[in-house]
Order: structure tokens, then C-alpha cells, then sequence
């Protein structure tokens, strides 16, 4: 591994990007070069960042130029975690002007070093007992200050419509009302009860909060009270907690990611973390098994090339880390189904709250809506068809169309 | 507390900034209302977020306002932990279109939940026996493959020239050459001896690297080493382990926030968290006894009005948390002494690297051209005056000028 290189794109502006490249991969480094004695740049040199390639976009009215430039550093310069990555790579350099961290190319060897997704998609459509077809979530319409009986009326009408998983609200921290190891085994009778009932599994993804040093344990005692899915809010806790979940062996259940505080992150053209990194390569690194970022459709859309390049670095095949299922979300309603399925494919989960929850039938209609849906894109139906057999999708049509 | 409210400032556009206020306050909260019986809105009116304020700033081409807009927040919808907080005020809001958030204001009651600095500006003092003067402190020039006799050396340089801190290169994570415990316990052998010749005790600041599951337990067998002070990255790490560090009653030593990463954050004038929050506000509660934050002057600027503002939020009279020590950072050097006396006033830390190993007479020259600029600038004396009992304030000015 030694010898091995971690490359690193970013999107910036300078007169000279050649320069800029090589400027980065000096500081980010060994800080400084040309005044260095020769024996000191010999004993540097391993640890030497190097400029790996530049690709001019345009030219800006003030003569600089903007584009990529791509810098290489050693692997032995980082320890295998993303503070590390993050720090040594985009620290102090994210304060540098404008720039923008693209991507960053690890080598097989140093990702196996990583996690990665614990159950991946196979593993997810095991548990969930689903094949060939996208996975259905919903969200609950809303969870914070709702009594425990609302809660299980929720999480029983939306099982009921036979979807595969559903979720917390991520903004789930004060669950006094539905304690979370209480709701965790509650929902676990509940969807039991409706198993027996329609024959399907539905796993709950119950929101995991506390303090950063407790959510390991927290983690294992959710598992033993019966969870069957944990939804971590990554970014504001920080890669390296979902990292120690996904490698920690007695958490057996797979790690949802919400991509909450992303925003603050990939918007802006010139500063921040472009999404496929942040959202796709990242998550995955680190041991997500679903991973939810904004669809590229509704108000919060998301830009598509990045949303499918995203789902790209999410499912593509890799040496050592299972692929995470993309959760394309917001915005979702049974007529986007044939959308998502044409850019995402079948191993995608089709996630919904208002989608479902606003359904002129209900929550429960609502979701056989989206099943119905579902099974008429995987048979290569059209939904106008499909919405013959199936009232709660005809009455999906009729409310948001297609 | 229960009936205590979070303030929450944004800026961002629309086209009714008070509608826009009251759908943040809905959609963080309880999600929808307007469609919600009336008994389950006097269930959940205890949750709702409320339209508290709005700040037109320009109109936009488009006919859009521009501005600034606040939503008030229950604390009960809260847990005491920013992950909590950042989730729950900006979690999905963040990816909703142009929006930055500005502000949080927790009432007293909230905030005395969080651990806020340890030691604070009096007890960072108190331990470097440093009064009524701005402390100074030099970054080693280098970190990363050194051999640990460079950095043995190295140390001792900076720590003769009669500084108050020294700290680690923040990507300093791969140091098998100098590894973190046995760095500790060197630089505090080197330390007593500098201060047996000098009479002046330097602190030295290792940077805290690691699993983030065991950070606090790396923290304590650090004191037990000898540690004088922990360097961490809080964003890459995430500000809640920051908390826990700070709230440990075992971690005897300051803690000094790194802001790597913060430039992913805070430059984009649409998108992000402003530097006041992000730097100032948040580094605080959470527990930071110094927060390095990028200097208004030098080729990495931070607006002056925004660097002021944060150092304002790090040293304000507060209710339960002490005051943490601003270190405006980048660029310093022994002739911007005057202006940052001037714009950070006396409870400071300057802090250099290039501008104290770019000395030409070595790191020591350096450390003491600093601290005779700041000796000079606190009695009243300009640096020239100053200059002419020291030589190394001399070389400084002739190399960088004022």
C-alpha cells in the first residue's frame, strides 16, 4: 500500500491551474519544497503530494482559468478514516479561495481498509425478502410531539400497504412521548402482526440519537430490543460514527444515511463538496446501506448528472465494498415511479412521505399506490393499465398524475 | 426550559420572506397544520416552530426579496447536543433551495445544558502564566514523515523564542515516526527544559487523532502522557465530540478547535453556515478553549465584519459558558501585531507558522520577534521603537514589513 496513490479532484479558478495543482499538492503535504536541503527532500519525498492532471473549463473575464485539477497523495499519509481523508485533503484548503472537492479515487487497498455497507443491496433485499424490483419506504408524516398510539396508527397504516421499509423522521431527537427502544420493540410487535396479516416484512428504521459516544452502544441495545434498521443523520455526528457502526459485528441491522445538513455542503458552483462524493463515494466508504440524497425531480431537486453520477459511485462494481441502494427522495409520488426506475433502475428504493401520507385514501392507500406502481414498471406495464387493477394508484393519478 | 425558545436566523429569497418564515416554521416542526384537526393541533402547538422576524435586504432581479429571516423554535423539541440542533433547524432545510444559516440564539436555561469551555480564556491564562498581553503561538512548520528528532528540535526552537503554544500541524494523523503518546511525553520533557533556561512554560497542543469512539479515551491517556493541550478537528469529527471531550471531568487539559473543513461551510453568500455560528457560537458550546478561525488579513481572508463577529461570539458575557480564546490565523506576521491588538484586543492568541519559521534567524528569532511586537504594541510602543531593542523584531519588519 505504501507506494499507493489517492487522487483527488477539485473544482477551482486560477491564473495558472498547472500551478495551482502543484502549489495544493506541496502545501496539503510536506508544506514546503523548494527550500528544503536535498537530504530533507529525499526523506520528504514519500510523504510528497504531486500534481496529476488539469482540465481547463473556461476562461473567466478576469483572464483566470476554471477548472479540475487533479492532485495525487500518498495513502501513508492518512489514517484509514475520513476525518483523515477529509482533513488532509480539504482542511485548511477549503478555506483557500474558491475551490470545490470533487471526488477522491481511493485504491482497492486503502478502501479495504474501510467498512463499507454491512448488508449492501443484496443484503437489504434478503432481509426485506425482495427481488427484482425497486424497494417502497415511507416516512412518517411526522413523529416529533406525536403520542405513542398516533405512532403505531402511522407505522400500522403505512405497513399495511405492503411496503418494505419504513422511516423516522430525522429530526426525531426528543422521542420522550415514544422512547426509542420502546417504539423500536412496539413496531417491531406491529409489524409482525401485519406480516401475518398481508405476508410482508416491512423493516422499521428507527432515528439514532445521543451523544456521538453512545450511539455504538445505543446501536447494540436497539438491536437487541428488536430493531431492524437504524437512521443515522451522518453528517451532523460526522463520518467516522456511521464508520464504527458499520464495523462494529454485533450491529446487525443495515444503516440508513439521511443526507440531512447535505445542503450546507454541495449547492454552491464554487466552494463546498460536490454530492457524488459527499452523498455517494463517502457514505458508502464509510458503511451506509441506504442512502437517501434529494431526487432530481420535485422543488428540492437535485442537478440529475450528479444525482445519477451519485447512484453511480453508490452501486458500481467495487473490489471490497458492497454496493449501498440509492434513495432517491423528496418530491415522490406514484407517476414519478416510471421516472425513477428509467434514470435509477431496479436497485433503487422509492421513498415517499407526502407521497403516501397524502393520498386521498390514506396512508395505507397511499402505499398499495406506490406497490401497484412498482410491480407495473418491473412488468413493463404502463400505469394507466396497472391503475385499472389497482384503485389506490388510479386515485394516486387522479391526485398528482404522472 | 418548556416554554423557553431557540432562535434561529437565515438568509435567503423568496417571494414573501414571511410566508417563507412560516413554512420553515411548519415544515421543521410538525410538518403540516393548516390541514390538522383542532385537537391534534392542541396536541402539537407545544412543537410548532414560529415566523419571529423577517429582514428584507434587496429585491431581487427576479422580484424575490432578498434577506434575512428568523423562526423561533421550542427547546423541547430538542435534545442538548448540536448534532440535535444542526438536524433539526437546517438538517433538510439546508437542501431546500438558497438558504444559509446565520444564527442560532439559545435562551440561558438551554445552553446551560452544553459543557461550554473548560478552562476558558482566564484558565488558558492561569496555565501559560500569561496576563494582560495577548498570548502567541507557533504551528510547527512541518509535521507529516518528519523524524521525530526534526520535530524534537523543531519544538525546541519555537518554545526558546518564548511562546505560549505550540501546536501540531492539524494533518498530522499518520505520525507513526513520532507517535502521539511518546510526541506528548517528549515535548513536555523539552518544555521543563526550556522553561528551566527561559522561566517561561510553553503549552504544547497535540492533535487528537483517531476513532472517534475512542477520542475520549485516547484524551485521558493523553493527560495521563502529559498533554498540555488537545488539538482537534472538530468538523471533520463533528462538533459533538467536542462535547464530550469538553464535558469530561478526566480531560485536565484545553481544548483548541482546528476550523479544517469550516471552508466548505461558510464562503458561499447562498448556501452554507456563517463563520459567527459555525467558528464562534457552536466552537463554544461545545466546549472550545481556543478556536483558530482564518484572519482577516493574509491571501485566506475571512470578511473583517464576519472575524469580528465570531471573535464577539467566543468572548461575550454569557450566563454559563466562559469565554474561548479567538486565534485569527493565515498570514500573521510580527508587523500585524498592531492591527490585530487593534481588532482582537488583548484576550487573543497570535499565531504564526510561516511568519515565525520564515524568520532569518530560525524559528526562535522568530518566536521572540512576536513576542516582542506584542510586548511593544499592549506598554503603548510602535513596533520600530520596539525594534531597536530587538534585533529579531528588527529582521522581522525588514523581511515583512508593517
Amino acid at each position: 500500500m505504501s507506494d499507493q496513490r489517492i487522487l483527488v479532484t477539485y473544482l477551482t479558478q486560477a491564473k495558472d491551474l498547472q500551478k495551482k495543482a502543484e502549489g495544493i499538492a506541496v502545501g496539503m503535504t510536506v508544506g514546503s519544497w523548494t527550500d528544503l536541503p536535498a537530504a530533507k527532500q529525499a526523506e520528504l519525498q514519500p510523504y510528497l503530494g504531486e500534481a496529476a492532471g488539469v482540465t481547463p473549463l473556461e476562461t473567466l473575464p478576469n483572464g483566470d482559468t476554471r477548472g479540475l485539477v487533479t492532485v495525487s497523495y500518498p495513502t501513508r499519509n492518512f489514517t484509514v478514516d475520513i476525518p483523515s481523508l477529509l482533513t488532509g485533503v480539504f482542511g485548511k484548503l477549503s478555506m483557500d479561495g474558491k475551490i470545490k472537492l470533487v471526488d477522491i479515487q481511493l485504491p482497492d487497498s486503502f478502501a479495504a481498509g474501510f467498512p463499507g455497507p454491512k448488508y449492501g443491496i443484496a443484503g437489504v433485499r434478503r432481509l426485506t425478502g425482495t427481488h427484482g424490483r425497486p424497494l417502497a419506504m415511507s416516512i412518517f408524516k411526522s413523529c416529533l410531539g406525536m403520542p405513542f398510539d398516533d405512532l403505531k396508527t402511522q407505522f400500522r397504516a403505512q405497513a399495511l400497504g405492503g411496503l418494505d421499509l419504513v422511516k423516522d423522521d430525522e429530526i426525531f431527537f426528543a422521542d420522550d412521548k415514544a422512547p426509542f427502544y420502546e417504539r423500536i420493540k412496539a413496531f417491531r410487535h406491529i409489524s409482525a402482526e401485519v406480516a401475518e396479516e398481508t405476508g410482508k416484512q416491512v423493516l422499521y428504521a428507527a432515528n439514532l440519537t445521543g451523544p456521538v459516544t453512545e450511539l455504538v452502544e445505543r446501536a447494540k441495545r436497539a438491536v437487541e430490543a428488536g430493531a431492524q434498521c437504524l437512521l443515522v443523520n451522518v453528517l451532523p455526528f460526522g463520518f467516522d460514527i456511521l464508520h464504527r457502526l458499520a464495523a462494529d459485528p454485533d450491529i446487525t441491522v443495515p444503516l440508513m444515511a439521511h443526507p440531512a445538513l447535505a445542503g450546507a455542503f454541495y449547492p454552491s458552483p464554487d466552494y463546498g463538496i460536490a454530492t457524488p462524493l459527499l452523498l455517494g463515494r463517502l457514505m458508502r466508504l464509510a458503511g451506509a446501506d441506504l442512502v437517501l440524497f434529494p431526487s432530481p425531480y420535485g422543488n428540492v431537486a437535485l442537478d440529475k448528472t450528479e444525482a445519477l453520477q451519485l447512484a453511480n459511485n453508490l452501486t458500481a462494481a467495487n473490489a471490497t465494498l458492497k454496493p449501498s441502494f440509492p434513495v432517491p427522495s423528496a418530491g415522490i409520488h406514484p407517476g414519478l415511479v416510471p421516472q425513477l426506475f428509467a434514470d435509477f433502475g431496479v436497485d433503487q428504493v422509492v421513498n415517499a412521505g407526502g407521497g403516501i401520507h397524502g393520498h386521498p385514501g390514506g396512508a395505507t392507500e397511499g402505499a398499495k399506490a406506490f406497490v401497484a406502481a412498482i410491480d407495473a414498471v418491473v412488468a413493463g406495464r404502463s400505469l394507466q393499465e396497472a391503475a385499472e387493477q389497482s384503485p389506490a394508484l388510479a386515485a394516486a393519478l387522479a391526485k398528482w398524475g404522472k
